[in-house]
């Protein structure tokens, strides 16, 4: 968002009126449909670029197709029978895909990976895929695979198999993402462009505490321990092996910044394969070190940056190297501008900052000239492609209809497909041209909703509480909506880091679970507060050392503007989230227990001394050096203060948040003689699924319907 | 009960109204009132026999005073202040006490047992009391204490402390009670009549299953693993070892009868201290062996009996020499004539039937002419004492009040301590003579419910569902009842082996909560049905197999008698129990969900494959033997079918009825999408105590008030 942006008190942006006439023959969404109802999601026509051409595959009925982007001619790549008949195999519908190149078409079958020459219609080559866990293949056509067993990393050369790792103390983990997949970690094993290496993370988990989980699925009900390192404890200790594959002989890097419970995020090899880049973080998370090494000695070479923040720094994207000039990358962050923003470096730090955006940024292609990425400049609900030009720093929008846009820019880089929705339009593909000329639509989906009884649904925006910034919601009134009559509201929240709930997507991003309410006669009120992502760096960090407290005033505020309204009953307010949402539940209805009279919280922070160390000391520091802001934020104080219905909902077997936080509330209310209610999801982890989910929300209805109506 | 005895249908057999006429000004019970209010309970007069003497000991104020039973007078034993100064303490008030003889006044202060003689006015030995668990002494004067610490026994002589045993693999348990104290073990330490020897048991737990339980009162949660041994699944192995204190050598008792996995139960010394007897009971619980053993070798000296029976037999008392004839003893069983009666036996097996009653009776004490006893002949609902003359069998009834009677026999067997209560009378003590003659009462409790508003209690009877018997109940009219009116009723329930809810005690031995909801405008019906204790071995055997069936059976008797009368609102019955209880609860509520539309179990046994192998095995057999009967009674098969309102209440840490009883159901109702509500106590094991019963008893009443009234 441009700050000088500005929106005078709470501004409605649009509203999605149901496109018929309200009749009664129309109907609800049962709690089937708001869980399990496919159908109730646009559907879309997923295309797939093909190697560096500028044409996409796309699957019509029992034939993949391809579609020249340059004149919209179609032709068939291949039919169903024949992938069948060269494969020997009999997939009722067209399988999974990928080309290798323009003529060589990859499809998996019984474990075997294999290679179509599309101009000899043969099958050039079967690569066996072998059996483990995060699973890694090299690049291109080769067939090396890394992969995890049990603790261990493993590759697979395309004959045999070699044991990369063979530790027998389950307390050293290799090959497997770390950090608990914060700083982007998302893997622990990285491929060498040449394929001739494998670096992997490995992490020794002696020092961090069990936490036990307990199984009720066996015979008599077993243990299963779980490490957890929790805020202001030991942590686990990571470092990066190299592997040669030719010689078997692994090295790890000699990383030698901070201390040993240091961050190693965002792995990127050199594209010559010689060197590996690290973006080094400290446990306090207040600087990183851009490091790089050499990949056959581990041994530094050189600092290309750090950074520094008293709050917190937060690296969360691997270097992208310029294709034409592999001394150059481009460098993501938010500690700079105060966006996110992407920037030009060579070795000896940044050349210059290549997007000049006071809103994020993100990185999605680049050709010789141009970096493409997309942004919320235009407006934090909406997203949008811009291209950057390299050499003098142009920006050129895109994307053009208003709404939330996807794209995948083709390996020409003259295309791109465009997957996007709005508010009212629930989904549409067009073929996107780089040079901005006009778009062709290729697939617009049908409104699903056609046939329900759906309720309006508005996006506008309300003051944050100290008047600083716009936050967007998401309202929902009741069905027929009376606005002489006065009617409960649930607040939906979630309010935490990393999240927008509202966006400038099909229904705004609705849940169904707040259509189902208000078709049952409740406003819904969802937005986004400070510390929610995609509105800059100080939006974000207004929440430091003190989680829930500038969330809970944002929200207030949202809600008294809402408030403000007749048809809203002040005495039935209602609020229901899950995770940081189940924290800000309780955090609200306890803090402002004359406000909010029923909440439902599920798998709730209760307080931060519980919840990991990566996640956790980034936003509240430590429980040594920041007592205060655990002691104002536990709710374990709060507990004496509820005054309200509470329902707390909680996966049993949480790795999460584990069950020691609700639990303990619980305790704390019954030392209080306070009531308060609470449902077990016996064998769900941190959220509750499919079949389950429908229990789930059919108990949160039931809660609000018994003590809110 | 005596099978003459017939009551045809329901019949009222008496009735506790107010003894004060119903006026707005008393008091309703608060939740604090029900729980944890002492001044509620009938206060007493607790009394000590004087060694073999016919006087015995009370508090007044400040002094200990003896008054003679033969004449009524009354003299200061010793003052307080006395005690202080010769103790070198400052008790506040009277400390606990006990008498090695008529002159040895014992007293424990600072970790010493002072023994005081009254002759002379001086402490005339102090013992050191040491520290461990299971602290077991020798009878009489001696100073010979065993103990526990951790999993290994101890002694100590006096003067220092020897290790019996030094077992470091935790599996292996000394001195503890086992058999989780079925069969009537409450210890683990025996020491011999003459103090050179100590029996215990040791058990060998390596083949039981651990069960994890979760502590949130640590830092960051910790694992408590428990032994838990499930039916059908592998079992501890008892042994018993006999300690010879001057040698400070161990022998095992080399027991052989049945498998390993073999019950050692009511261990009993010979009076010479040379032999050991031992009630061994094979795994399936089917049948005894008597044996007695030679105590110094350990050797198999001879069988003196053997029972058996296709249900199961269940010892539970140890045997008791018959003081003029040690050659003699005295054995209780319930396998021979229907009832618990006493027998008369020596090595050589059964002599005679001591106590010819068609009622369970139990051993009190002994004269060298009779043994006393109590026993349910009068009615199962009072208790009373008998005599049984040894030689010539003629008994006779010893107390006259009715009501429910515990007494003590002196020393001398002349006289008798009588503390008894019934529906209308709080609490009385006399001094009672063996004699006949008549009694003279000491102490008289006031009613402690003056200044509150009770409602009317009655007790009566309904027949069970097979018409066999009569099972008794309790009811409570809701406060201010008008016939007129349609009131919702609360069954509570616990229906499990070894209880009995309904006894002619004050208040019919009401639970408050139930006279809180009867001051809320429920009726509360409770009712023993077969299964539950002291009505024989038939009436308790009915379950064998199926437990529940009958239960259930009885339980819906007991409530159609009552729905016969008008002011029950059949459309609002609801049921509550906890453990067997709350087991019962919900076979109860989805079994017959159309009668039962709420209930709230606690700690609920869900399906008997979960539950231990003692109990457990004794009623239902087992898993591999009684597939049906585990899969009739399992409320996993019938979460399906519940319809009505049901919360479970749950210790989180219950070590007796696992959580994943509970959790099981819930996962089983999710899966079913039906839904159940649930309430954790997370730091409660199978029962909920102290303040923390107060806030489950409020949640158990807004339960009832949310959806029952």
């Amino acid at each position: 968002m441009k700050t000088s942006f500005i929106i005078l008190a709470a501004t409605l942006l649009m509203t999605a009126f149901p496109t018929q006439a309200q009749t009664s023959d129309r109907r609800l969404l049962s709690m089937e449909d708001v869980i399990l109802n496919r159908e109730l999601t646009p559907k879309t026509l997923p295309v797939r670029w093909i190697g560096q051409s500028d044409s996409y595959a796309w699957i019509d009925g029992t034939n993949l197709c391809a579609t020249d982007a340059r004149n919209n001619k179609r032709r068939t790549i291949i039919s169903l029978d024949e992938l069948n008949s060269l494969l020997s195999t009999s997939f009722k519908s067209f399988p999974a895909y990928t080309f290798d190149d323009e003529q060589s078409l990859v499809v998996a079958a019984f474990g075997m990976r294999n290679t179509i020459d599309l101009k000899s219609r043969t099958v050039v080559s079967k690569h066996k895929i072998p059996v483990g866990q995060n699973l890694t293949r090299q690049s291109g056509k080769g067939g090396l695979y890394a992969y995890t067993r049990d603790n261990n990393v493993y590759c697979f050369d395309g004959e045999r198999e070699h044991a990369i790792t063979s530790f027998s103390d389950p307390n050293i983990v290799c090959g497997q993402s770390v950090s608990r997949n914060e700083f982007g970690i998302s893997g622990g094993i990285f491929i060498s462009p040449d394929a001739k290496k494998i670096a992997f993370y490995q992490k020794d988990e002696s020092a961090v505490t069990d936490f036990p989980l307990l199984d009720i699925t066996t015979r008599t009900g077993t243990l299963k321990n779980i490490k957890y390192p929790m805020n202001g404890m030991a942590s686990e200790v990571v470092s990066l092996g190299i592997y040669d594959v030719a010689s078997r002989k692994t090295v790890y890097v000699e990383v030698t910044d901070f201390d040993k419970e240091r961050y190693l995020t965002n792995i990127t090899w050199s594209p010559d394969s010689e060197r590996i880049y690290i973006q080094i973080l400290d446990r306090p998370q207040k600087n990183v070190h851009l490091n790089v090494y050499n990949a056959s000695t581990g041994k530094f070479i050189s600092q290309v940056l750090t950074e520094h923040n008293d709050r917190w720094v937060e690296p969360q994207h691997p270097l992208v190297f310029i294709t034409g000039d592999p001394t150059k990358f481009i460098y993501s962050t938010n500690n700079r501008d105060g966006y996110w923003n992407l920037y030009l470096c060579n070795d000896g730090g940044v050349i210059k900052r290549l997007t000049a955006t006071d809103a994020d940024v993100k990185y999605v292609a680049q050709d010789a000239k141009n970096i493409y990425y997309t942004s919320a400049e235009v407006s934090p609900i909406d997203n949008h492609l811009f291209k950057v030009d390299i050499a003098t720093g142009k920006q050129t929008q895109l994307t053009k209809a208003e709404g939330w846009h996807d794209v995948v820019v083709s390996g020409s880089g003259r295309y791109f497909v465009d997957t996007y929705s709005s508010l009212k339009v629930p989904r549409v593909v067009e073929i996107g041209r780089t040079d901005g000329k006009p778009a062709r639509e290729i697939f617009r989906a049908d409104d699903p909703t056609v046939g329900y009884n759906f309720a309006e649904i508005s996006l506008g925006s309300v003051k944050s509480a100290d008047g600083k910034y716009d936050n967007y919601y998401r309202l929902i009134k009741p069905l027929d909506f009376d606005p002489s009559k006065k009617y409960p509201v649930i607040v939906y929240v979630y309010g935490g880091p990393h999240s927008q709930m509202v966006k400038n997507t099909y229904l705004g991003q609705l849940r169904r679970w707040e259509m189902y309410m208000a078709q049952r006669g409740y406003v819904i009120f969802v937005m986004d507060n400070r510390g929610t992502s995609n509105r800059g760096a100080e939006f974000e960090k207004a929440i430091h050392r003190q989680c829930g407290q500038a969330e809970m005033q944002d929200q207030v505020a949202g809600l008294k503007w809402l408030m403000t309204h007749d048809w809203v009953d002040a005495e039935r307010i209602g609020v229901h989230g899950w995770s940081y949402g189940g924290f800000m539940t309780i955090s609200l209805i306890t803090n402002y227990p004359d406000i909010f009279k029923v909440g439902v919280a599920g798998g709730p922070v209760i307080d931060w001394k519980w919840y990991e160390v990566m996640y956790g000391e980034r936003y509240m520091d430590n429980t040594h050096n920041n007592p205060e802001g655990f002691a104002k934020t536990s709710l374990i104080n709060k507990a004496k203060d509820l005054k309200g219905k509470l329902l707390i909902c909680q996966g049993a077997v949480d790795p999460v948040v584990v069950w020691e936080h609700s639990l303990s509330f619980v305790r704390e209310c019954i030392k209080n003689n306070v009531q308060v209610d609470y449902f077990p999801y016996p064998c769900a982890e941190h959220n509750v699924f499919g079949k389950d989910a429908v229990h789930l929300h059919q108990k949160i209805t039931n809660y609000f319907e018994d003590y809110l109506r």
